[in-house]
C-alpha cells in the first residue's frame, strides 16, 4: 500500500508515529488513522484541515479536532499529566496557531502546559512581570516571528533549556520566517536550540522528551 | 582625473563629501584629501588603514587617525558640540569597531555623543539599569550582530528615533551579518530604521541630521 | 486572553500600540480596537481589509477606513498638525498603496504631510522641478520599487534625513522587493536609513518621531 | 570599559558568562578572563587561538588549552560528573573540531560524556552496532556536515532528545554548512532541535541543561 | 507554427520527444500529440492535467491518463519489459506523485519497475528489511523530501547507481525542496547523482538509459 | 494626480513613455492612456489584462489588444518598418508569451521582425538549420527558460549583438527564472547582454535602439 | 592538448577568441597567446596578472600590459578608430578597474572611446553638466557598484542603447555586487541591458558590436 | 580513534572507502591510508595536497600523486580496463582540474577513459566535429562552469546517460558555481543527472558503476 506505518515506533521512541496530514488526501489520513487505532495506538495528526477531521470522524467518532492548533486526536487511554511544566511563550497574537500546535501537542503527549501569549520584546515589562512563572518551568517553548528576539531575551532570564520556534508571521524582508529563523540560530543566549519555521509540533515533541527526564 | 570631488556637497547637504578609503590606493586617498583640504574643507575618511593615514600624513601633518574606528580626519575649524546627545548603544565587545566608527563620525560632525557598550539582550538587566540615560538621548544609534535583537528591545523603552546597525559579528547561519540585518528590518518595535551591515558611518550621518533638527 | 495590549506604550513611547491586522481575524481586531477605545486611546490599525473595518464598525461607528492606505482609525481627540512638514515622495504610480500607508499614518500621528508622487528617476526633470519643495521638508519618506534609486538621488539634493521604503513592485529579478531593498541599504548618498519592504507604516512612525524633535 | 561582564549570569542561569574569543584581541580576552577569575568564577573561552591562550597564561598559569576544541579553561573548583551521560556522536573525521568543542564544553560544565565518532550514515552498520550505547544516553549531541543525515537516522533509533549540530564541512552546494543546517531543520525524525552551524559550544550548553534535569 | 517537434530525436536518442504539458494550453498539447501520433511515434506527456488529457482524448481515444503520475500516453506498439529491474524507492506517502511520475515513465519506456514506498530513514528497519530486494536492482531511483537523507542511506547499502530525486514536500526552511536538493548533492555516499526537484520524469529517463546498458 | 506622465520622454529618448499595466487598476490605465492619446502620442501598454484593454476600449476604440503578448496599443500614425531585421529566437513553446511581448513591442516601435521559435539546444540541428537566417539579423533577441543555454550557442554562431531574455518557465531549482538568468549573465559567448526575467518588452526596446543605428 | 583554440572564431564573429587568464597558469596563457600570435591573430587577454604578462613577454616582446585594466595585448595590425564614440561612464573612483577593462577592450577592438568617471548619482549635477556629451555617444557603457542607480538615471537622459555593468564595490548587503546587479536588471529606464558583475570586457564587446552597426 | 574505517565497504559497494583529504591533517591521512593498505585494500585519496602525499610517501613508497587531479593512489593489484569507454568532456581550459579528478578516478576504478577537453558551446563546431566519438561512449561525464550549457547540448546529440559536473569557474553572478549547477539541474535535455559543484570524483564513481553494467 501507499503507507508503511511504523507500528514499532512507540517501542523505540516512546511515542507512536504521528500523521503529517498536509499533502495527504482525507482518504489517506482516514485509512492511516484507522489502521493505527485498530492496532490500539493513540492517534495524533498535525496540519489537519476540517476535511481531514471529517473523513476520520466517519469511521471513528472518538476523534477530536483542535481547530486553532489544526490537530486531530484519537485517544485510547487517559492522558496523564507531568509534575514538571512546559511553558509555551509566544510573542504576538499572530503567532497563536503555531503556539497552539505546540501547546496541544505537548498536552496530548502527557505534559502539564502553561501558555503565556503576546509578550513580545517591544514591551519588555510584559515579559519581566512574568519572571517568576518563567523560572518555574522545566523547559520553555519560545515562539516568535518577525525579528525573532524573544528566545534570546527569555534565555537570559531563566536556567532551563529553551526550544525556539520561528514563525512565518511578517512580510517583506521576513522572507516567510527566514528572519526569525536566522535570529534564533544566532542567539547570543546559550541554551537555545531551534526547530523548523512554524514547527510547533516538533518543538513540543522535543520539549516533552526533555520534560519527562525529570519525572 | 580619477576623482570628481563634489565640492558643492557642503552647500547642498550641510556636510562635505566623505572619502570611502576601502579599495582606493593610499595615493588616491592622499590626493583627494589634499585637494579638499586646500579648498578649505574639513576632511573625513572612513575605512582607512594605517597605510592610508600615513600617505596623508606625508602631505598634511594635521591629520588624525582613530584606529579602532578606522577613521582619518583633518580639521580646519573647531568642532562644536550639540546640546542634544546621540546615544551609541552596542550589544557586544566584538561590535566595538563599528560602534567606534559611528561614535567618532558623530563627534566629528559636531554632536555630543555618549557610548553605552556591551549591553546585549542576553543579560537584559545591563540595559534596564541604563534606562534613564537611554531616555535622555535625542536619537540612538543601536549596534548589534548575531541575532540583532538590541534595537527592538531599546525601541520598546524609549520615545526617540533609533538608527539600527547590523554587524557582521558571528559565524555560520549569521551569513556575514544577514541575520542581524533581517532581524532589524523586521523589528516589531516601531521607530527603528536600518543602515547597511557594519555601516557605523551611515548611521552617524543620519543621526547627526536628526539631532541637529533639535538645536 | 489572546492579546496583552501594551496600554502603557503611549507613556513610554509617546504613541499607543498600533494594531497590525494582517493575520488577525476580524473578531480579534474588533476586540482589540474596542478594548483600546474604551481605555480612551486613539486606535490605529494597518493592513486592514474591508472585513476588519466592518467588524469594528459594528461596535464603534466613529471608525474611519482609508482604503488605498488599508488603514482603520478611531480618534478620541482632534489631530493637531506640526509646523514642520514630512515629504512623502514616491517613484511610480504602482507604489501608491505603500505611499498612502505612510502618508495617512503620518497624518494620523499629527504631522503635516505633503505628497509628491510618480517622480521616478527615469525622468529626472520631474524630480528636479520639485527641488525647492524637497528642500523645504524637515524629513522625507522616499518610496520606490524596482531598482530603488530614488532615495539616492533625492539624498544628493537635500540636507534633511531620509527614510527609504522599498516596495515589492516589479517582477522577476526584483524578487518581491529585494532589489529595491538592497539598493537602498547600499545607497551612496548619506543620511538615508531604510525600513522593511512595503513598510509605509514604519517609515511614517520614524519620520514622525524625527519631525517632532523640531516642534 | 569595553566589556560589561555579566557576573550575575551564574545566579540567573546556573553557569557564568562564556567568552567568545573570535574577533577579540588577546589583550581583551586576557583582561576579561582575569576579571572573572579574580571574582572567583570559573572561566571558559571558546574559539580561542594559541595567541589567546598564551596571553591568558601570562597572568594565570592555571589556564588549560584544549587545542582540537579551541577552548581555554580556568577552574577554581573540581569538576563533578553527572550520572547521566551525554553522547557526542559525529559523522566524519572532518567534523572532529566541532565535536570536540561540544565534548569539552560539556565536560567542563560537569557532565559525563561519551564520544562516538566517524559513524556517518553511508556505512549504517557502524551506527547500528552502537545501538545499545546510543540508547543508554540521556541526551545526544549529533554532529554532521555535508548532507546532515545523521540526526535523522539516530533520531529514529533512540528515545532521548537530540541536539543537532550542522558543520561547515564540505564544498560546492554545501554553501558553508547550509545543506546540513537545512537538512537538520527539516528532519523527519521528531525530537531533534538544531543549533547554529559549527556551534558545538551551544549544543553542549543545551545538552548540559537537559542532562541536569535528571540528576 | 508554435512548435518545431524534434521528430529526429528517437533516431539520435533512442526515444521520441516528450511533451512537457505544464504551461501549454490543452489545444497546444492536443496538436503536438496528434502530429507525433500521426508520424507513428509513441506519445508521452508529463505534468498533464485532466484538461490536457481530455483535449487529446477528443482526437485520439487510445490515449491513457495516469492520474497520480499526471502522465498521458498514446502507444503505437507493445511495451516490452527489461530483465533488469529499476527500483523506485520513496521516503514518505507525500512523495507519491513524484514517485509515480518516475515509475510510470520508466514502465512506458520499457523497463521492469519495482516500487518500494514509505521507507523513510526515521524508521530505518523498514529499509533494512528490504535489503535483499534493494540489492537486486540494476539501478535505483530514490525519492525524498524534507531532509532528503534516503539516497545517502540506500547508497551505503547497495552497489548499483542511484538517481536521487528531491521533492518539494515540506514547509518552512524546506524552501520548496531546496533542503532535500542540497542534501542529495552533498551526499557522503558515492554513486548518487541528482535531478531537479520533483523531476520524477528526468530520473526515470536517466535510469532507463542506464538499465538498458545491461540488456 | 496619481500619475505624472513624462510627456517629454519622446523628445529625450525617441519614444514616448510606456504604460506598465500590472498593478494598476483598469481605471488608472484608461486615464493614463487617454491623456497620452489626447496629447497626440502613440500609446503602448504592457502586461495588460483583458480588463485593462476593455477599460481603454470604452474611451478609445482605436485600441488594439495582442493577447498572447498581453499588449495594448493605440496608434496615431502609420508604423514604418526598418530595413534591418530583429530576430526573435525562442527555445521552447512555453516561452511564447515572452517572445510575443518582445516581437510585438519591436514591431510597434517600427522594426522589421522575424520570429524563430522552439529551437532549444536539446535538438541543436533545429538551430543549425537556421544558421543563414540567424546571420542575416542586425540584432537578435534570444529567449529561453530552464537552463538558458540558447543565447550562448547562438552567440557562438553570429556576429551581431544579442539581447538575452531569461524566462520563468520551469520548476524546482529553476527558482522562477533564476537558473536561466544566471546562465545568461555567465555566458561564455561574448556580445550577450541580459534583461530581467520575462522582460520581453525591455529586450525589444534595447534591440530597437540598436537596430535603428543602422538605418 | 589542454586548449582547443577556436581559430575560426574571427570568421564567424568578427573578432578572434579572447583569453580569460584568471585560473590559468602563466605557462598556459603563454602557450595559447603564442599559438594565436603565430597564426597571425591579434591577441587579447583579460584578468591578466603581472605574472601572466611576464610569461608572455618572454616569448613575444610586442606584448603590452594595461595594469589598471589588467589586460595584455599583442597587435599584428594597426588599430583603426570608429567615427561613432562609445561613452564609458562610471559612478565612483573605486569602479575604475572595471571601467578601464571596458575602455581598453573597446579601444583594442577599434572603437573611439570617451571616459567620464566619478559621476555617481549622489551628486547629480556632475552628471547633468555632461548632458551634451552623454547625448553625443552612439552607445554607452555605464558602470556602478553599491546601489547601481547610474544606468537608470543616464537611461532617462539619452536615446542610445546602454550596457550596464554592476561592480562588486561595496560591503555588507552589497553581497559582492548583487545589489547593483539586481538594481540594473530592474531598471525603470528602458534601453538598458546588463552584463555580469565586474564584466567590463563583456560590456565592451557588446558595445563594440553595436557601435560598428553605425560605421 | 578518530576514524572508523568502513573496511566492509568493498563487499557492499564493490569499491573500498575513499579518503577525502581536505580538512584532514597529513598525519590523519597517513594513518588512514596505512591502515587500509595493511588490510590489503587499494587506497584512493582525493583533494590531496602535496603535504598529504608526502606524509603517506614516508610510510609507503608505492603511493602515486596525480597533481592536476589532486589524487593520491596506492595499488595492491593491477588495474584492469573495461571494454566500454567513459567519455570525459570538458568545456574550458579552466575546468581541467575537475576534469582530471574525474578522469583519474575513473581510470583508477578500472575504466577505459577518453578525454575531450575545451569544447565549450561558444564554438559549437568543436563539439560537433567530435560527434562520432561522443556517440561511441557508454556513459559521458560532462564538465562545465559559467553558464553550464555543455551537458544540455551533448545530451541532445547522444543516447547514453550523462553525469554533469558544474564547476566553480567564473566570477560575479556565477556565485561559485551556482549558475552552472542550476543550469544543469534544469537541463531541457533528458538523461542528464548532476553531482555537486567541482565533484569530479563523484561523477566518476557514478559513471564507473554505470559503465560496469555493460561489461
Ligand atoms: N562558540 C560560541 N558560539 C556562540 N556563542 C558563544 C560562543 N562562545 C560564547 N558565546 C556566547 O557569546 C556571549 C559573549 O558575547 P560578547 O559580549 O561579544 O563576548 C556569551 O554570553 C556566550 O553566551
Ligand atoms: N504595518 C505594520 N508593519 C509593521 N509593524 C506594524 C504594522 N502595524 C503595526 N505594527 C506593529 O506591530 C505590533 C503589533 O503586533 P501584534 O502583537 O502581533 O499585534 C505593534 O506594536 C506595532 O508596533
Ligand atoms: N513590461 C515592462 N517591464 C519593465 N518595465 C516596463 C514595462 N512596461 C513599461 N515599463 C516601464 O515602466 C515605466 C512606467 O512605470 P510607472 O510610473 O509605474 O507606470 C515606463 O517608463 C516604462 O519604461
Ligand atoms: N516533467 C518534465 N521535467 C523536465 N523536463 C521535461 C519534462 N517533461 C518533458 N521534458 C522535456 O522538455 C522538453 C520539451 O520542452 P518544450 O519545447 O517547451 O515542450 C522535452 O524535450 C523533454 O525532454
Ligand atoms: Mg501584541
Ligand atoms: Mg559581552
Ligand atoms: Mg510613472
Ligand atoms: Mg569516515
Ligand atoms: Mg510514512
Ligand atoms: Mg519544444
Ligand atoms: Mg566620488
Ligand atoms: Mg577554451
Amino acid at each position: 500500500g501507499f503507507a508503511k506505518i511504523d507500528y514499532n515506533r512507540e517501542v523505540r521512541r516512546g511515542y507512536p508515529e504521528v500523521i503529517y496530514c498536509e499533502g495527504k488526501t482525507p482518504e489517506q489520513v482516514r485509512e492511516i488513522a484507522l489502521r493505527m487505532y485498530e492496532k490500539g495506538s493513540n492517534v495524533l495528526g498535525t496540519r489537519a484541515s476540517l476535511d481531514h477531521f471529517e473523513a476520520v470522524k466517519e469511521v471513528c467518532d472518538k476523534v477530536v479536532y483542535y481547530d486553532e492548533a489544526r490537530i486531530i486526536s484519537i485517544r485510547t487511554d487517559e492522558i496523564k499529566k507531568t509534575k514538571g511544566v512546559i511553558g509555551v511563550v509566544a510573542a504576538g497574537t499572530s503567532d497563536l496557531p503555531v503556539a497552539e500546535e505546540a501547546a496541544v501537542t505537548a498536552e496530548l503527549m502527557g505534559n502539564s502546559v502553561k501558555r503565556i501569549y503576546d509578550v513580545g520584546v517591544a514591551g519588555i515589562h510584559r515579559l519581566i512581570s512574568k519572571i517568576d512563572e518563567l523560572r518555574s518551568f522545566r523547559v520553555i517553548i519560545c515562539i516568535a516571528g518577525m525579528e525573532g528576539a524573544l528566545p534570546t531575551v527569555v534565555g537570559g532570564l531563566v536556567a532551563c533549556p529553551i526550544i525556539a520556534v520561528p514563525t512565518s508571521v511578517g512580510y517583506g524582508a521576513n522572507f516567510h520566517g527566514l528572519s526569525a529563523l536566522l535570529a534564533m540560530l544566532n542567539s547570543c543566549s546559550s541554551g537555545v536550540s531551534v526547530v523548523n519555521i512554524d514547527n510547533g509540533f516538533g518543538a513540543a515533541y522535543s520539549a516533552s522528551l526533555i520534560n519527562k527526564i525529570g519525572e
